[in-house]
């Protein structure tokens, strides 16, 4: 179900715990990224034990080759509204060695089509810092629309950056 | 009690989670099943050892064959009403070598026998997509008659199916 | 929002609980309803009281005649699940002046209406007394469709009867 | 402090509760919000009597003309995070009387110079029904510039309606 | 015990919450404080109902004329180190019927003199924005000493202030 | 990110604990400290193991050489104000081997920016004991003012010290 043509998502085990932190600390991956506060191995290991399970609500997943066995990401599908089938997205690739090869996009359709036909959303919104330029392609690729730039909402070193508001409705899909 | 020709019906263990996570992502096993959201198996452990005990108000049992003390699937009794005496029933045979050679059949006639003599029930119902016919004919087999078709309203790969509603009364277990 | 031709729905006060009780021991009122167990009223008014907000998960509304404020029924929309859009309809009309005269008819498709259009629901469904004629022809006026019959799950008097299960489809409200 | 040209800011009382409970169920006034579920007035007093105290995370109050003690409205700066300075705006003015008189107009001048002085925030936002005209105009008379359109995220009566983002840094209040 | 030449300090009663909550609405009152987020007199009332009891580790009086059963305003003695006998202190006259005529001034001698001989405090501290002369005259009367000054700590109307840091040991209180 | 010419500032992990716990222990460690009631290795490690995530209401983190990964010391960040800016710092370096060599100078160079750039402080503010001169020489040399001294509120063996209260403002850090 939760299978694309490279990628495998599925739920996070307390064992993954060592990769995130990794990925947390590495500057490159959260370049454009706000990181949050620097959080120890043991923090996020106790988190990813506590877990909430996941639901319509959140939908919290790893990312992993169809080939290897190993993690290799996250995307998160949260604060999904039924009233209006409109969902928020997140996805970080976090090992560099898959970056540009199209592990990403074929992540966001396994994703988008979950919560479309799966959570029977509508629609799915993202944000993107506007710098991050292989981003917002591949959220294009697969058939993200930029809807808006909401001005320096984002801040890295003490310099403000934009961040891009990007939509997907149920059948636009690619 | 809980034993027929071919299973034995008992408590779970935390130590069932790992073969409960795996039948979860099994797409054969939950084709017809809202599998729910992707849960990890420290996540199943988890709620496995926080299972509430079992009671009236809700059983929930693992599937031994007689012959080798392996869990190869699940049924449940639950949302009995004392004063109708009428409960729900769920099951799913987990392990795809125990399929089609009667385990699905005797474990009916052990919980329903079981929901009839030791819980004093007076009507046992369940639900099953329409298409799963395999599952449909063992649940006529022992006893349940097609009450209703509820149109649309299970969904998967975004494609709605009708439900089939069964019942089966006290006396009518055959 | 909620009104129609001759109904306006809105939510309960503390002060409804009087009339509540007070329908809840006139037996005609409650021939073909399940009535729980004896409550007082200040029980009721206590429930009344901390009534949990209306959501998506649960909304429970009063019936006020349009050219009357005052309290004539009750009508709640349950069990709500997102990935469906499936949802359970209750209805009652308390006040039996106000029995056969359009009432029951002209909430069910201001309630309907705010299920498809405000909550986006996709489905809804009742289940009613097969005894309960009035009340059956009401239903399917507006749309409904008789999509099964669950065999004696609705015990009065020491008598069992079937309850049939009826389901609406966005679009087919009438 | 919260003063303005024509209106006065101030935290709520459980006194305004009938008010906020007259304008939820006025569809004049709600046209352009998601008025969530019906509410009891009994509810919202009791919301209204444990309302959080106003705080760097949410701040919540009353508006009152300067000529008359009286609420006619109500606006909330919520969600600031303090690393970046950004927070969101609501406002409704529920009175209609004081409709298209600039009582918004100033209402939004006041708590913006309350956000950017006293809170120290950097940015405020909000989002608009696109349909939703004066309501716009009135953003952009004090300086708000609109950086998006979310297509089809806020639904009324089953139809889609895109909503307007707009953005307000500090500096750029009129 | 806590009674001066001009004024009595005793504990709060809840039904001094209105006249709080019109001091801090009054910006003459409030111009030299950070006067906190808009708080309705309903909360304020609810806080004083819940006022901890005065202890060591805070101890928060109201102040009133000898000659009148009347609030005047607060003094309060916090964050209490026993290691040390170091404490600080806050001090409002929110009635300003009785700024500029001694009560200020008699209110430290009694709060300070408690805290020395009752609560065997070694040091007394306070902060006081730089700009308000009248308060820092009151506390150099009674013997306070500047200790320091910290730049850019208060914020009025997105504007900074410095503030004062006095200080007062055992034996310097005239 | 949190990475100096010398230092890398990293969350805590449980491991740290018994670092920590011999530096309490160390008096020369501690000498211009107040170290608290003695408290056990296990006791630290249970504290480290239930560490707050970092935020903006506290961030806490462990001092590492660049060239060698072992823990040096320890920072902190507490107590930020949202609308002022203003925060408090904390620095300890535990191992007696890298004092006097640079690293608490880098250290409180990469804390401070961080603290400018990515929390969007305005003001940091510490508080030294007057005695502890080579301390005062860092925090002077990146830019801290002494703005006051607070008399006699530290005491160390049965006798007072006066502490020093220093002040940076955004853009005076070097």
């Amino acid at each position: 179900m939760l299978t694309g043509d490279l990628v495998r998502l599925r739920a996070f085990e307390p064992s993954d715990a060592e990769l995130i932190w990794r990925w947390n600390n590495d500057p490159e991956v959260g370049r454009w990224m706000f990181g949050g506060y620097p959080e120890s191995a043991a923090q996020i290991a106790r988190r990813f034990e506590e877990l909430p399970r996941n639901s319509y609500a959140g939908t919290f997943l790893g990312i992993e080759p169809l080939d290897a066995p190993r993690l290799i990401g996250s995307v998160r599908l949260r604060d999904a509204a039924p009233e209006t089938g409109a969902a928020e997205l997140d996805l970080r690739i976090g090992d560099k060695d898959y970056w540009g090869r199209g592990y990403a996009t074929d992540t966001m359709r396994v994703i988008c089509r979950y919560g479309f036909e799966d959570m029977r959303l509508y629609r799915i919104a993202l944000t993107v810092v506007a710098d991050n330029v292989p981003a917002r392609r591949v959220y294009e690729k697969v058939g993200f629309v930029e809807e808006g730039r909401r001005r320096e909402c984002f801040r890295r070193g003490g310099k403000w950056h934009d961040m891009i508001i990007m939509g997907l409705l149920e059948g636009e899909l690619r």
